[in-house]
């Protein structure tokens, strides 16, 4: 047990999620596990006089992020202002340098400089914990840092981002396009003006980087991620797919393969009765397969400043009470990275979707080029669609190198009668 | 980070359980974030000659656990013997006032005894952990004890016990009655001779006991769990709840109740679309409501030896990690117990079966005994069904007070055209 004492936080960014937490931390003063009492001594925003709903008066003001993380007002840093660099980077490095604990919701500062961090946070010997990071309030980081510690992970699948899994949603139920509801979601708050990170994938790629790290025992690798977002995916698809069995969700994945992990974000096609499908809404959904212990599912609200603020006062009990820890599986140090896979070496199963003009010969041609190379086709779907400009064709395959399928499918887009680029989505492997 | 060195483990039980976890420690030596090697030095168990999976040869032999627990021969001592008292509790007792840090999976001790054990563990100043007391490796206690410490939780409800749901589950697979399906896991090993702690409802309870403590800030109380299990439900009763749209689960809840906690494990029928009565076979599942969180949900295999094995080295890491943590959720002498609800307080929906004599003017007497006790029916189904004695009658309330409703199936149980004893199962608030 600690000794009782006043511990002292300095949160860096007031969006909602901080004020979420600035009203979790005033209204509870601790955590039962924790013989003290803690508050928020100090804060830190863009600006001091933006109108917020937590109140602020009593905390120190710093407008230097960084100048917080280093002062003497506090003995744990929240950082909470996002990004994987500028001051979000420096405020966690001046925080660390000066003996705190550091507690982040940044995704994107751990997928990038996560290894680097880390061996600082372990030199000082302090914690540097980000539970919020990972599908907000549900426990994911924990799960796979901590309780599989004595199992052989092999593969995690899931849905991390919320916001585009309401978009797919929302798209399906209503039948409206993608440009249609990410202009909504952006009206009500649900997307982010630049929508980039989150329709693009990235925010999904760098959550699935720190898992697959804390997974495979290695530090995490941005760059070896392979991502696409949700922008080709068409209302078609995703009523083609549906006709075929499938619901289209954004699938964040890490594979254990020899001797590296295979980690990546896709639209992916899954099977309408598998959670993972049913998982709707702004849900985030993880499937953890191990060794020993079979598969595990998590799902729940995966953002949100509630859900989040959850996150990070578990952050802070255990920097409180359970100081001891690595920030990854073992030492940053000795931990390799995670390493690209070359791609010639994977296999998948797959729907294609091309757009053609209606004329005789056009369905040989494609499958022609399909038996040509390899391709064998699991099942073939073509339907008129009121207002398309030709008619499309869908077809999903049996397994086949991903090299190969690619190839195919160019040669196919190169041919006169397709009229669009041609779409590929893999079937997930779950 | 810990000192490098070797951690040696008494494993008092070697039962499935224990060959699977000297086998995972014998494989991996240790976990990445401990720094140190970790062995199974000394072991007992009821008889040493016993044929059994795991070697034993090269570890000390003890034929008393409670020798095992005091001696010097280990570090760290693992509960695998099971039962709320005898020589589990005494060597449990023993190893925490030799100074050892404790990890069982004994569900049954920490729900009787855990306020009286954790007392001692901080008293002496070591871990007791019990990971695997709970949904074998789904991490449900450090889900509720660490990452949802900044919550209120509200309510957690859920499937504990794989044995009742296997049982259930092929009932409605195969339209054999529980005897048979019962007899069946028996002789598959899915269930013990003597089935009672699991048919019963007993382990779900101590389960359910356990997450209750974490989850309100309470010690255990199995005294104040209300218990039934699964030997009244009829292969009748499934089939007419699944037409009624329900499917019938063994379902463990605790609910926060003004001032204190209402904590059971009942049949419970659920909504045939809901994730628990999708949860099917040996799976164990569970949803936690917390004020800011909202729900999330876990599933998993909550029982097994592998699985089992996982909490088990899950907890070892902690106790080496993370050692300051009260056993539950502040220290045990200052948290009050779970206290029993009085059950005229309660609500419920439920469905009621009669058997009943095919003559005139019994769905009248029945009926009319509800209306009188003021109890309303949602849904009533009559159909009769081959081979059965009687006809039965099925219907399912509106929210009525459950002594109300026990009082007016006892006196439709007293009615001479009434066959068969009643069965009421609640309609799970999920």
């Amino acid at each position: 047990m600690t000794v009782a004492r006043a511990w002292r936080i300095g949160v860096a960014g007031l969006g909602t999620v901080g004020a979420a937490l600035l009203d979790l931390i005033d209204t509870r003063k601790g955590f039962a596990p924790i013989d003290g009492v803690v508050s928020v001594s100090a804060v830190s925003a863009r600006s001091r006089s933006r109108p917020r709903s937590c109140d602020i008066s009593g905390k120190i003001w710093y407008d230097d992020p960084v100048a917080l993380a280093s002062s003497s007002d506090c003995d744990i840093f929240v950082e909470l202002i996002g990004g994987s660099d500028g001051p979000a980077k420096a405020a966690v490095e001046a925080a660390l340098k000066s003996g705190k604990p550091v507690i982040t919701a940044n995704k994107a500062l751990i997928a990038v400089h996560g290894a680097e961090l880390a061996a600082l946070a372990e030199e000082v010997g302090v914690p540097l914990l980000f539970e919020a990071a990972v599908m907000g309030g549900v426990p994911a980081v924990k799960v796979v840092r901590e309780a599989l510690v004595g199992d052989d992970i092999q593969s995690i699948v899931g849905i991390l981002n919320g916001t585009c899994n309401y978009i797919l949603t929302e798209m399906e139920a209503t039948g409206r396009s993608f440009a249609d509801v990410l202009a909504e979601a952006q009206r009500l708050g649900y997307a982010e003006a630049d929508p980039t990170t989150d329709v693009g994938g990235f925010d999904a790629a760098h959550k699935i980087s720190i898992l697959a790290a804390l997974a495979f025992n290695c530090t995490p690798n941005f760059d070896a991620t392979e991502v696409e977002g949700i922008e080709q995916v068409e209302l078609l698809d995703i009523q083609m797919a549906k006709d075929l069995g499938y619901r289209i969700k954004l699938i964040a994945s890490a594979e254990r393969v020899e001797g590296s992990a295979l980690v990546r974000v896709h639209p992916s096609l899954t099977p309408l009765g598998h959670p993972l499908a049913q998982a709707g809404g702004a849900l985030n959904a993880l499937f953890i397969e191990s060794t020993r212990l079979g598969r595990i599912y998590l799902q729940g609200p995966g953002a949100g400043a509630g859900p989040t603020a959850v996150a990070v006062a578990a952050d802070i009990a255990d920097a409180l009470l359970a100081t001891r820890r690595p920030v990854f599986q073992g030492p940053a140090r000795t931990l390799p990275q995670i390493e690209a896979v070359d791609p010639s070496r994977l296999m998948c199963r797959a729907y294609l979707r091309f757009l053609v003009k209606d004329e005789p010969g056009v369905i040989a041609a494609v499958s022609e080029t399909l038996a040509e190379a390899g391709v064998s086709i699991e099942s073939f779907l073509q339907k008129p669609v009121e207002g398309a400009a030709g008619v499309p064709i869908v077809l999903t395959t049996h397994s086949v190198a991903e090299s190969v399928l690619m190839a195919a499918v160019e040669r196919i887009a190169a041919l006169s009668a397709v009229l669009d680029r041609p779409r590929m989505f893999r079937i997930a492997r779950i």
